[in-house]
């Protein structure tokens, strides 16, 4: 499908399938309360017959709806996979989304329980309720209403429907170079992430890459009193904090050597858009309580938030950390850190070229550990595909609002390797909100976005279905 | 007694008085052991009765050797206070100790139990043995067996004895202001300390100041996910590096100005005779499992040790400790450290100058709180007062070997309270020996050094008096 050529205009979607949707919209809800109720929590090992269960609904409910599904087993838990027929001459979407839901902990903050759908003020609040459970079924509805209505649709869709993204996708991601041919497709689409700002969809068409690193620096064989060894010995403390502020410069630039290699820098046109989006940085830094927002000099919070490579410490720990003092030099020193990256950078080789940093850097008197984390490159797909104009296009019918593009800064590392081994692009396509506390108590999800999201997927299906083939 | 010239020879003990010292060494270290096996943790809860039974113990070995006692209550433990016949003209000693001992945590690293004392290779092995019950008992016992001869003490005897030194010493230092009178002296005298090394006594007169505190960074009012955020906000771990950082440079010398405000130079002699001493850098490497030691260039790692000022962080705490990664912005990142302080310095001047410097230093977007915590000056004394010439004979007389002059990294603030408080010099005399484990499993001491200890204090008694008058 790479000889498509730009796409011309397209219509809307057919009455009637419209029409079915309109029409079916309470038992959309109710099902997506029904899958909501099932706790799959994939970290949680008493959640194994919850993960079972959650996996038997989806698969169930697509079968039902008249598509071919399949159980894979994997290392972890199975995956759904389910297609409906295929389109000679039309493009193939493969679906991607999990059944499986992060721990509802701290329980005591949720204002009704997660795993008892409940709606206030026009949200679904529920564990999974936007991640991902809401947000996937918009695609299973649409695909089975429209199915419902006796018409074939104009394209071939798969789903893979995988029950550990929360904990690492291991069994996915063993699993994936096996499957290519099963999930061989043109197109896949995800909507497992969010709106740019409520009432205003969007568009992701690139994620950040990521490289996690831990440090250790160790000194004498076991804490030392301050007082008889304090000028005697390197303090590693010390000396991972000097390492740590080699890395970084006082303006917000990596300083390690070679990080930078290979990073794309964005085009004016590009940072023309991302800046073109309105953003309020004072009302952000008030958001999160800091005093003013920081980050590379030169580049607005939305770039270097979602375009530009940055690095951050995820924690440290050294020495005594209860209360009071205790006057030692500890033993060691060690620090979590990662660095997000942008296209054009090698995980690899960034991970060498800190390796070689952290080495030359050194203070003497201590000797150094790394471990090496989990890396993925970034993503970054066309803005100007027939995929891309088709979902605008299919967007705007459902939500009555162009979609902006954007880019986000975390990653999304299935999507690089569905990219590598499928050969596919992606479209991310969040129906979420950004506060719609994903990981945290009273995780909601709006039902108005699940009805919009549902139809913005039909529309979508019918769109590619006009693709000049 | 300030008005003392500079000492002539004097002479050593009278023969009647070794030879009481001689006859009596294994009652007295049958006595050392009796006290030894009173478990007075003062940090235990559980151990109020033995804290008052090693109190009543030591009390009663004074008064029944003659000695006029008291009691004195306090916020804590009891203070054990004795003393001798004032001797008109002649000088008057304070000596202080203490009866509470460190827990004997943990208990599976003994070889024999910490309360039952027991002698392995001329080592006394107990809790207690050489901090501090063993070292005060031989002035206790060189004063007792002296009178036991029925001749009078050349010089006034006063005690101090206190059971909070392992805690912090709050009932003494609350109580001395109002005992300045009580406990008016010329010179204290502490044995809590070590020889320089084995088979090499020494007195030490100099003793470095401390400055303890704890900061911390404040950046978003929660973790935030670093793929979303990262860039956009200062990470407070980050930030607390750089801080850190900017307190000392690379070569090992502290960057807040002002730090060295006072700070008494070393004279060239001085140095030279510390860096005479007898001193292997590598070996202690090795014995510390450290590459290389390390310091403020331009210094031994004596001088460094002793009598220059130095920086260590203590402890390090931020975002996420556990297993693996988890890649947040953390909400805050703290540090313990603290400053060993030198003659000349203020303790409050140092920590005014540190608070200036970490608001001048701290980066944009994130807030500083500072905690201050304890301070106390460096201590020097005199190396050619009539004391240390007197406690210099007397050394040589007991050891065979004439002490060497020694300063101590560490902080006794108590020795500058007594300076403060009765303007008295101190006389640092450790019979102990650096490996005796003073707060670890299977402390010990030297049963030679007990015994010689008892000798050189009743000869130090003995040269005292007969300083000029």
């Amino acid at each position: 499908m790479n000889s498509l050529s730009p796409a011309s205009p397209t219509d809307p979607l057919p009455p009637p399938i419209h029409e079915r949707l309109q029409r079916d919209r309470d038992e959309a809800l109710d099902e997506l309360c029904q899958w909501l109720r099932i706790g799959s929590i994939s970290s949680d090992p008493r959640a194994v017959g919850e993960m079972k269960s959650a996996a038997d609904w989806i698969e169930n409910k697509l079968r039902s709806g008249g598509l071919l599904t399949r159980r894979i087993p994997t290392c972890g838990f199975d995956l759904v996979y389910a297609e409906t027929p295929a389109v000679p001459g039309a493009p193939v979407v493969l679906v991607y989304g999990h059944y499986d839901v992060q721990p509802p902990e701290p329980l005591e903050l949720w204002i009704s329980g997660p795993f008892e759908p409940t709606i206030r003020d026009g949200n679904l609040f529920a564990r999974g309720a936007t991640d991902d459970k809401g947000q996937v079924l918009t695609h299973v509805q649409s695909v089975v209403r429209w199915l419902s209505t006796g018409r074939p649709l104009p394209v071939q869709i798969k789903f893979l429907i995988e029950g550990e993204e929360e904990v690492g996708s291991d069994g996915l991601n063993q699993a994936l170079p096996e499957l290519a041919d099963l999930l061989a497709c043109d197109c896949v689409v995800i909507s497992d992430n969010s709106q740019y700002a409520d009432g205003q969809p969007a568009i992701t068409y690139g994620l950040r890459g990521i490289l996690a690193m831990e440090i250790r620096v160790d000194g004498p064989k076991q804490d030392l009193h301050s007082g008889s060894f304090g000028g005697a010995v390197k303090n590693p403390a010390i000396a991972l904090c000097q390492l740590i502020n080699s890395m970084i410069d006082a303006d917000g630039r990596i300083s390690v050597e070679g990080f930078y290699d290979g990073c794309i820098p964005l085009s004016a046109e590009e940072i023309g858009l991302i800046d073109g989006l309105p953003s309020d940085d004072a009302q952000l830094a008030q958001e999160l309580a800091v005093p003013t927002l920081f980050g590379e000099a030169g580049f607005s919070s939305n770039v270097r938030r979602w375009a530009r490579p940055t690095f951050d410490v995820n924690g440290l720990t050294s020495g005594h950390q209860g209360e009071g003092g205790k006057t030692i030099i500890p033993s060691f020193a060690s620090a979590k850190f990662s660095f997000r990256l942008t296209p054009g950078q090698d995980p690899d080789k960034v991970a060498a070229a800190v390796s070689r940093h952290l080495h030359q850097h050194l203070p003497a008197g201590v000797t150094l550990s790394i471990e090496p984390g989990h890396g993925a490159p970034a993503m970054i797909s066309s803005t100007t595909s027939p995929f891309i104009t088709a979902a605008k296009a299919a967007i705007e019918e459902a939500f009555g609002v162009a979609p902006v593009m954007i880019r986000e800064g975390g990653s999304i590392p299935i999507v690089a390797k569905f990219q590598a081994e499928l050969g596919a692009d992606c479209l991310l396509l969040g129906w979420g909100l950004n506060d719609d506390g994903a990981h945290s108590p009273n995780e909601k999800f709006s039902v108005e976005d699940y009805h919009r999201g549902t139809l913005a997927s039909a529309a979508l299906w019918n769109r590619l279905g006009q693709l000049p083939r």
